[in-house]
């Protein structure tokens, strides 16, 4: 960031003459303020309510008429693979010309073609690569994007990862949260011992990416095709002694008891869910896990089993909706849509869907604090959008009516 | 368009160091050219082919180098109710806390809600409304869209509403074909008479607006809910004698035969189709009468019942893939995503959604002669995409590569 802009980013802001969702718990709905106005200082919010109520404007603060637009929170997307090198365009297109899962592995495809393009890209390439799926985001007013490491599989790979989402943080006006996910896949030269790879990943991998500040969380996947749960224990036991939150992709295409397990860890979220049961959901609410909701793969891998929304609301799990942007089962970068499809697909309301790319996505990265909702002390992460009420956000497909992003008070 | 616009039109350009996506019948695959160029002069392509065979550019070309990105066609959206007032994100809203079909007609929903809207806006309104969702279309490289009437559902605002709709093409760089939709639900002061309506579109409103020249094709909605397939002939009886060809929305929620009666008539198109049989598939075959794949309805309505792809494989109908663009049962303006809902809801694979928005999009249309392929004569509607393969195109979900768009020449 440029001296000039950090001096910018310290100046106070008005906006006025706003439509505000500020989505602040325990408010009705999306916690609607008609006539509203914010006033940023210093890149946080010093207020968010009442035009009427608003306090005398700093000394020089430059003041913003929203003409009636309506305010939300910064979107968030809780849940991303952004960091990856090239894509999977070809195995789509065989899969669809016919091909079966054998065929497209026998033709190099698969996760493993990821992690091959991924060992083979430069630091600099990965950020390159990635910056336009970013500036995809940020263009539908993303202002959090968590991004998790996985396709490296190695120490050095895993960092170079990681190093790489750090620095799109540096690249664009956006905060980045970093997640450690080398329980993603096993290894061509692990040569099928899984055991042997976590112990890699809980002994060696992890600690040094801890040592190292890389990551903020630690993720991994719980499933016949990947990790069982006491393999994913013994890496949640390493990353407590890390002193790092865990979050887990759980009970996707079959139920391990993956959410009640990261729950009983403390989990943030555990994400996927089409498989879990109601003794997860409960477990979930019980340790105040957020339920990740990622349609996105659902559709693009044609699922048929939906997560189970109604034992969510039943229980008071909180829900987040997000991208899960990957090159093999969700290459979605727009975080409107993806409300789209969990209404679409999975009948959750315009207010669940909001609030799930916005307070509960920051919920479930341990970020409620300081982003999330349109209230006072938080981020001045804001949303401004050319629409008439908010559930045109959800309701349109391929349309993006955003006015203007803010990013800490800019 | 400026005079000095214009002037600009009539040069010629190069295009050179491209990957060509020709789409030309009769090529295999999409017609690929790996070392590619294109030359146009007074807004036509004079040359589509390998770049050594390139004839000498005429004298003060602009010559572009594509850096080996692909061109494509530019996409042809040929079916959309673009022109509409207002949107309904209020019943999709209510739909998803729980409302029935019924709670949101006694609300004021459905159709008749946006036929109200309609009425009540002004032309300039109509277009000012239409311009950001036509606007969302052309970045994604759309060079021609079709725009139907059939919210207005009486003279004056079914003329207003194709007025407003060629507008969109001075307003814009983009080719606008009208589609006059009188026979698309029954407006309230008709009080259930639905053969007194058809008479009235039949004997009145289809000869006047055909008279102005404001349609160039005529559709109705042959449905249970809508227009029996009788009521549909004397519509296409009397577009056959105002001398414009015909479409139909066909077999959507249930098989009234509608596709073979459209075939009957010769139509460029019949459309949905989800409860098509074979013997609809065989007259459309023979009469060469496009398969409109609208994959967005089938999505956003949760329909369950796809179109039969492989029955019109196997009997050779060409098949089409549009948007529908529609407030009610479509809010989707994006023709990128569409493709990649033929592929993930329909199983129709890369060339056929690429040819689908493309070549088989400008057949709909009548207007294979001029645009659809990338061939000498046509019009130099081009889209150039930083993509490694077409099929990125269809893959991705909410990213637009578009590197540059190209009507006419420019
Ligand atoms: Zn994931
Ligand atoms: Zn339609």
């Amino acid at each position: 960031m440029a001296e000039e802009e950090k001096g910018r980013a310290g100046a106070s802001r008005v906006w006025r003459n706003a439509r505000l969702a500020t989505l602040a718990e325990n408010t009705a709905g999306l916690g609607e303020i008609e006539h509203g106005a914010i006033v940023s200082s210093g890149g946080r919010i010093v207020y968010a309510g009442p035009e009427k109520d608003m306090p005398a404007a700093p000394a020089g603060a430059e003041t913003v008429d929203c003409g009636g637009r309506w305010i939300t929170p910064g979107l968030i997307d809780c849940h991303t693979h952004l960091i990856h090198a090239g894509n999977r365009a070809n195995e789509f297109e065989m899969r669809l010309a016919g091909a079966t899962y054998e065929e497209v592995a026998r033709a190099g495809g698969g996760i493993v073609s990821s992690v091959k393009a991924l060992r083979a890209a430069s630091e600099d390439e990965l950020v390159a690569q990635t910056l336009p799926r970013l500036d995809a985001l940020m263009a539908e007013g993303v202002t959090t994007v968590e991004v998790k490491s996985g396709y490296g599989l190695d120490l050095d790979n895993e960092k170079k990862s990681l190093k790489a989402a750090r620095r799109l943080g540096v690249e664009r006006s956006v905060t980045v949260r970093t997640t450690f996910l080398g329980a993603h896949a096993l290894p061509p030269e692990a040569n099928g011992d899984k055991d042997a790879y976590i112990d890699l990943v809980a002994k060696t991998i992890l600690p040094a990416i801890a040592a190292d500040g890389l990551a903020d969380a630690v993720d991994g996947f719980c499933e016949g095709i990947a990790f069982s749960p006491e393999q994913i224990a013994r890496v949640f036991d390493a990353a407590k002694a890390a002193g790092l939150p865990v979050k887990l992709h759980a009970d996707q295409l079959s139920n391990l008891n993956g959410a009640a397990l990261a729950a009983s860890y403390g989990a943030l979220s555990t994400d996927h869910l089409e498989y879990t049961d109601e003794a997860g959901a409960v477990a979930m609410a019980k340790a105040g896990t957020v339920a990740g909701i990622l349609p996105g793969a659902y559709y693009f891998i044609r699922e048929t089993r939906k997560p189970p929304i109604a034992l969510f609301r039943q229980h008071g799990v909180k829900m987040a909706v997000a991208t899960d942007n990957n090159p093999g089962t969700s290459p979605l970068t727009s975080l409107l849509l993806t409300m789209n499809m969990a209404a679409t697909l999975f009948a959750m309301t315009v207010q669940e869907c909001i609030a799930g790319t916005t307070r509960e996505a920051a919920r479930a990265l341990g970020l409620l604090g300081e982003t999330g909702t349109l209230e006072a002390g938080k981020w001045a992460d804001l949303a401004i959008w050319d629409i008439e009420r908010p559930a045109e956000l959800v309701y349109r497909m391929g349309f993006n009516p955003l006015h203007a992003r803010i990013w800490r008070g800019q």
